[in-house]
């Protein structure tokens, strides 16, 4: 959580943090901040708590709202470093030191947040040479933000409520938009006589979030067939929906402008359900309960990865642990910490080295699926999950898991 | 243009470009492979044109669709790498430097992209100290990117104009939900009876932008009264519309996922308008005029600024070349580049260091305004200016710029 950072600070011996960056599309600036719509800005903080937010004077308004002591970079003359350096990066830099006495920065300085590499390559290498005694240093594989973020506060958590009912309330329109459509061949159409599309699925989706006050990061997943058994294939907008395919449906919006995210996948299928299509949905139905049903606090986050594929194996496919190559089978990780960012830590999935734990106030996805590219069919099922702070285990928002309404699983 | 990036590579002596981060909020990597869905990749070049993009399995569908070559983290051994290291990040910096090996990089590389900078800065230290004859090299005020990226291409120009024209009407839909409002009081009472306020006008903004494939790109500034005289002020959506009040719409969407970017902004005002603000809103329109015919190609970008200051000094208002604290008057720059991102080079302002030139196949907004916070005004005209191949300058989307629809102005 947020209040452990001062103490992750000094069990690694980081005196000060910087966090680079503007404050959209940045989950470390939007977690010290808040979501605050700076196009620029830098903070820092000492392990002591002393902190300070720097932003361009027209921003002061956005700044001020976040409670965190402003200053603008025309206060810190970032105008008349840049004419003294005659360099944009190298006046910037010298405003970062600035920034580093004014707070009373010590030695040990790691820098945090989005931010393009060519231009902090660049800080880095003049403050090197030109701040005796400051030392930047590297963090470790969990930087002290992604540790402090695997535990969620209540109001962390509310928030994220908030957003997965919304996308739930998205999807059930989506949803209903499909199985309303008649059937006619094995083409879907709509009340106005003409064939459903992929794409007509995906911008109700759009319109429908938008409408909750959220948006997409990154896009969504609406894909069949074929498409639908490589994972990370977001579907083809032009594709006619078809019955007796397996449409993948993965939503993960977030709040507008900064903010949680929420990540729920199901998987549906028009009409008569093909018999493998069945078998397989019912399989990781039944790996997605099993694992969640076996959540226990303290464990280590990869064993529930090991666990699907041993269920798995067992009912003859063929798992990622076996080679992380492999395109039919089981293909990828069990799940991910979700909040600010769509994929955070923990992460339910190899290898050995991944020590993460499944610790009470974290929120993760369990995700489990099969995929065959050579027989058109994808089969996912995604939900998040709550570890309580009392240790028991809930689904963040329950939403309906059939394969189809008819289909009462 | 992007072809001119391996000429500024061998100019400015690096022998191979780096590219990392996720195919989304990432312009660099955008730039380079084009919109794709990915979530993690690594994108490099020598400068002969030897390209790879690296990706995760999963991603292969969209990797592939870009047309470059590709290869896998899989096909590269990440996992045994991060077991051999001990370390997802160590890990990572060696596959990296597989990568490096296989397109046969030269010794000066130089890194690019919107990622997590305290990872960066790991892999950096890493390939410092475990890649012999590696040279990680740092960049200038203006990377390559920057500048290849101040020119577009014929096809660039011709996709911003697709969302400078559905951004339009966007903003035309909006603006006349605004002006078809009864005035009662000095409140706006839509069809309904309630009153208007600024959030029906920004959920309207987002909704009509969604359906036509755009996004806005951290907000939407729609701000009255005192909060549109401080520049980047979002506005707030419970405040109820009220006349004779300026209002100022500054909305910069870009294409859903990664793509380009549009700017405009008009300032309205409903009901009887204020001498006052007609005095500047006037004022505000001519120095955008004045600028906008005065342009030509090969001059300096900030000489357009200077101009302006003039303008508004010789009106009697205060601007910022007095002083980059002000807070009343002129208080920003002219102007930015825009592309991939909404805010690019040639930026139109000061300090005297910035030698950006206006050069055909530019695009570039010219946004003169006045700001009053103690007087509770505030003023801005925004458009997007193109420089054309041919030397001549069009704004790229007409719009009417008009104060208030009977205001003929």
């Amino acid at each position: 959580m947020r209040r452990d950072i001062p103490k992750l600070m000094k069990e690694r011996d980081i005196d000060t943090i910087v966090v680079l960056g503007g404050g959209t599309n940045n989950p470390v600036m939007t977690y010290v901040t808040g979501p605050a719509k700076l196009m620029r800005s830098i903070y820092a903080m000492t392990a002591d708590g002393t902190a300070v937010l720097v932003h361009n004077p027209m921003e002061r308004d956005e700044a001020k709202e976040t409670g965190i002591p402003c200053v603008s970079f025309s206060e810190l003359g970032l105008k008349r470093l840049v004419e003294e350096e005659k360099s944009e990066i190298r006046g910037e830099a010298r405003m970062i030191a600035l920034i580093l006495e004014r707070i009373g920065a010590k030695r040990k300085v790691c820098f945090y947040g989005n931010f393009e590499t060519s231009r902090f390559m660049a800080y880095v290498d003049f403050l090197r040479q030109n701040m005796a005694g400051l030392e930047i240093v590297t963090e470790k594989d969990k930087s002290i933000f992604d540790v402090a973020r695997i535990t969620k506060d209540l109001d962390e958590v509310e928030k994220m409520r908030s957003v997965a009912r919304k996308t739930c309330e998205s999807l059930a329109i989506v949803r209903d938009l499909l199985f309303s459509c008649q059937i006619k061949g094995d083409y879907l159409v709509k009340k106005d006589g003409t064939h459903l599309k992929l794409g007509d699925l995906r911008s109700l989706m759009r319109t429908e979030l938008i409408k909750r006050g959220l948006v997409e990061r990154g896009g969504t997943i609406i894909s069949m067939g074929r498409d639908s058994a490589v994972p990370h294939n977001f579907g083809n907008d032009e594709e006619d929906v078809r019955s007796g395919r397996t449409i993948v449906m993965d939503i993960f919006p977030g709040e507008i402008g900064a903010g949680y995210a929420f990540d729920i996948t199901r998987t549906y299928c028009v009409g008569d359900v093909p018999d493998e299509v069945r078998k397989m949905y019912d399989d990781v139905r039944e790996a997605q309960r099993m694992s969640i049903e076996s959540l226990r606090s303290g464990s280590l986050a990869r064993i529930y990865q090991e666990r699907v594929c041993d269920f798995f194996e067992s009912k003859g496919y063929r798992t990622i642990r076996q080679g992380d190559a492999i395109e039919e089978g089981y293909v990828h990780g069990l799940g991910h910490g979700i909040g600010l960012e769509v994929q955070e830590k923990p992460r339910l999935a190899g290898p050995d080295t991944n020590v993460d734990v499944i610790q009470p106030g974290s929120l993760f996805t369990v995700e489990p699926g099969l995929y065959f590219p050579s027989r058109g069919i994808g089969v996912r099922i995604e939900d998040v999950i709550y570890a309580r702070p009392d240790g028991k285990f809930e689904v963040l928002m329950d939403f309906p898991r059939d394969i189809s309404p008819s289909s009462g699983r």
